[in-house]
């Protein structure tokens, strides 16, 4: 156990030294005209510039997933890059793909989204704001779409679009609360058709989806096509290729298509790129970025959003599925916090030694590293060590482990990082799982009806008895069948805290029952979202932001990222 | 004359040869540890990292400026890149500066907005499309802003902030006319509290004008400190200060603040920096660019939006006197279209020869020429040849300006180019002002009440005879010097077309009344904006976009900016 660390990740950060881009590349085997430089430690690769013996991906894809978080989260990016980290120093060809933060939350209560302690991704400070300005073409084309519908129906309205009927919004890489519900247009003649709008937060956009599942310009623009904004009067779908906004929305994300290269503190290759968010979307990095990286490096490290019901469910049923790949191996993150958390334990007495929730709380671990087995793939536990956790505790859930059968290491990740010794442990079980045969499967056929699809990842991966549709859910499910949409996968909107639709019910809970409120198609992307619950698609701002304690001093050092 | 070019301007750029921008800034003294490179054509300059001998700002100044422009506008950008090309050709060590393009204006109408012809900054798209993210780093810290000050009336407002009386509002860089006027807030008490409010384009922000005439970070800070964004209950202004939110803006602004070094087709070296509104602002690029670009060359030529009557006027009076430099000539471009519409000839009929119209349209050049020499500068007209004007009407306008005694020279740079021969002779005009001595001085004192400052600009500008103020503009006066601010220059808001502020008054009107509608005071840019007239600080779209037309191939290749 390492002694906690008195520096912030900002401080880490800075004290780190960063190899030059171009070398970080060269050593990946990245041909210098697939480079294109953002500074000195930042650069998009042109994945169609690549080498001949770069031709086809062939990287072995580890996720990283997670038990239910506890609102803290359990370290899964910090897991990622240090596991990536161990595996390079083992000597495994290794790179690591990761989701880019988004602004909106960095201001608010994060601080910083790029792992922590000595399992970071660098430039912290330049990744965490503005980065290479994909979130801002991602803003832009998605307003620019907003724009020209408001614009249609304006000057005259052609298509004879229901300004009640739009389900496209506007965004902003912002927590805005004010922006939730408002009414535009307002002034007059000269200034617009009045309506009820809204903004949601960037990483919510149908483009960030779109953008993050495409495989290619090709592909992408062939997305942004078939987006669904809104319905006529006569309610039936009007798409982006209906107002012929495909080309300029596509041309505005021509360059930010391109992954994004960058090092981690210990000098492996990290690919940062895209982030829809994990509930109305599908909460990984781009599928781009993802091949990329398999075309590059025999093993791959990457992330889904929360836990293994909601991230890694939708990375297999959506993401691989649709991109033909097949995951090697899924790695669950545990703590000794949230095991105890789902143990019963309230939330301030979670720092105490407690072994007796551990045992309570496993129950919660069990579903995740069983939901993992549901794909055909191999789970491996990682305990992300903090310096509070005893080692009573540790072993206790590693020899829980050893007795469920199931391959687990502890890894101090943060304190010691993955390029000390911190990861080695969990990157020799992963090796190993890797080489292991896999026989991954999506969970559900996509021919299935949605409401089947839908009940085949309640009752499978969460553990629900049944799925009730309310009467609006059952209204578009018709309608999703009449406009044929019926064979897209399901993108669940569920609470991240629980394995059912309410927050406050930890472990792992049975004989309950899931409602779907509302289903929302996602034609561009690809996908039927179901709503359990309310989702927040803007986040608002805290009482003291996070933003009150950022500054830059005069020759552009920054604080108050953390 | 030249022939008419078959080849759009995005063509002509696309056959253009790049240097990389490494040679470009070696060509221009710029040290490599000063240079981030975005790609390989683009590249940020860090000021503080100039080489010891680029201490001081000393290169002479020339302002590109114009008489009253036709709709369509007189190529001010394009002759100045050509003028700059044929000063470099000429063997003059030569920087251009001009403002950044605004993508709202580029989807609607204008296509493009980096020179045009064979005068050209390059690379056209990509400066055209995000650029380097300046101008999606302002939009962020003007929202980041107002989330947090909307979020800080949600939260209890301590300050006291009377939401109906913001004057600060969001912005998108965007030709969004649906969100001029909306109201925001709507949903109940979780979703903050309602009030009216409404976006305008990013080039109209404040901190787009902070950002341009801040002088390094720290000023930059110091100004966004100091904005105004609203008032309390009692009537009294509340500043980004108050809210302590200046750190978290100009962390965002951080790397923005560096200018960007792109070249022009003839591969001289160009800052395209910041890009305020004209009208509602000042509508010149950064203070910093400018600065940065007389310590590297020994002639900086840049542009100022509209005419003298507007962007030169605020260029003298704002930008040079806030950032202590004197300029050496004017140009002021001049077209023969110009000329003729101003004589009177209705759009449909300015293709057509008539000398008789440029006798009675030369009054409005005359005017603008009489206006650089208010200022104590040597004008010079650069006529702005189109190939359709003819020997003749070209010869009466430099006959006209040889018995006016001012240098005059045609010049066909969109044609030819500055880097052919199409700059020459009005280079050597320029070259030749500049040596000659220079009385700069701004038109008006600052310690003039401001009123008196307006009216000194009414007169001796515009040729007004006097000045009358709405009820509200009165009221605001004396506002503002109860709140201390009168000895802040004045930022004219008029319409373009006409000294008047009826655009429909073309010429050189006498004998006329200019009306101020309101007074906005910009704390943080440090000017009072007087309004004339309706201003729209949020553009529309028309009815075709060119948006509509835009597209980008399987290779990247894009078509539709023109």
């Amino acid at each position: 156990m390492s002694a906690p660390t008195p520096l912030s990740d900002l401080e880490i950060a800075r004290r780190a030294t960063l190899k030059p881009i171009t070398e970080v590349a060269l050593a990946a085997g990245i041909p210098g005209e697939a480079l294109e430089l953002y500074g000195n430690y930042k650069a998009k690769i042109d994945p169609a510039k690549l080498g001949p013996e770069q031709g086809q991906p062939r990287g072995k894809v580890v996720l990283v997933s997670a038990m239910s978080p506890t609102p803290a989260g359990e370290g899964k990016s910090t897991v990622t890059v240090g596991l990536g980290d161990a595996l390079a120093k083992a000597g495994h060809r290794t790179m690591i793909a990761l989701r880019e933060p988004s602004l909106g939350p960095i201001l608010g209560m994060k601080g910083g989204a790029t792992g922590g302690g000595y399992s970071q991704v660098l430039p912290m400070d330049q990744i965490n704001l503005h980065f290479t300005g994909d979130f801002h073409a991602i803003t832009s084309a998605n307003n620019a779409l907003m724009a020209l519908v408001d614009n249609h129906i304006y000057q005259g309205n052609a298509l004879g679009i229901d300004p009640r009927r739009l389900t496209f919004r506007r965004v902003l890489d912002m927590n805005d609360r004010a922006l939730r519900q408002i009414v535009i247009g307002l002034g007059g003649p000269g200034q617009g058709v009045p309506r009820e709008d809204g903004f949601d937060i960037t990483v919510a956009s149908e483009v960030m989806a779109v953008f993050c599942l495409a495989t290619d310009l090709k592909d992408l623009k062939r997305r942004l096509s078939r987006i669904t904004f809104g319905y006529t009067y006569d309610k039936q779908p009007v798409t982006v290729g209906q107002l012929k906004a495909e080309g300029a929305m596509a041309m505005m994300l021509k360059d930010a298509i391109k992954p994004n290269l960058v090092q981690t503190i210990a000098g492996t290759p990290a690919l940062v790129h895209g982030g829809p968010f994990a509930n109305i979307a599908h909460g990984c990095n781009s599928v781009i970025a993802t091949q990329t990286a398999r075309r590059l490096a025999d093993v791959v490290v990457t992330e889904a959003g929360f836990g293994s019901d909601l991230g890694a469910e939708k990375f297999m049923d959506i993401k691989a599925r649709s991109a033909g790949f097949a995951p090697s191996a899924i790695v669950v993150v545990a703590t000794i916090r949230a095991l105890k958390m789902h143990g019963g334990v309230p939330r301030e007495e979670l720092l105490a030694p407690n072994v007796a929730a551990l045992q309570e709380g496993v129950a919660n671990l069990e579903r995740h590293v069983d939901n993992a087995a549901k794909f055909g793939i191999t789970p491996v536990v990682g305990i992300n060590r903090f310096s509070t956790d005893t080692d009573e505790e540790v072993d206790w859930v590693l020899e829980w482990c050893r007795q469920k059968g199931v391959e687990a290491a502890s890894a101090d990740v943060w304190g010691q990082g993955g390029g000390g010794d911190g990861g080695d442990e969990l990157a020799a079980k992963v090796a190993q799982a890797i080489n292991a045969e896999q026989n991954f499967s999506p969970l559900y056929d996509l021919d299935l009806s949605v409401d089947k699809k839908i009940e085949t990842v309640a009752q499978q991966i969460y553990g629900a008895d049944h799925v009730e549709f309310s009467t609006l859910a059952k209204h578009r499910l018709a309608e999703i069948e009449a406009n044929g949409w019926g064979k897209l996968p399901v993108c669940m909107a569920k609470t991240q805290y629980s394995f059912t639709d309410d927050a406050t019910r930890l472990g792992a809970p049975t004989g309950f029952t899931i409602t779907v409120r509302e289903l929302i198609p996602k034609t561009g992307a690809g996908f039927i979202v179901a709503l359990t619950g309310a989702v927040m698609t803007m986040p608002g701002l805290p009482k003291e932001p996070a933003a009150m304690r950022m500054d830059v001093n005069d020759d552009g050092e920054i604080t108050g990222l953390f």
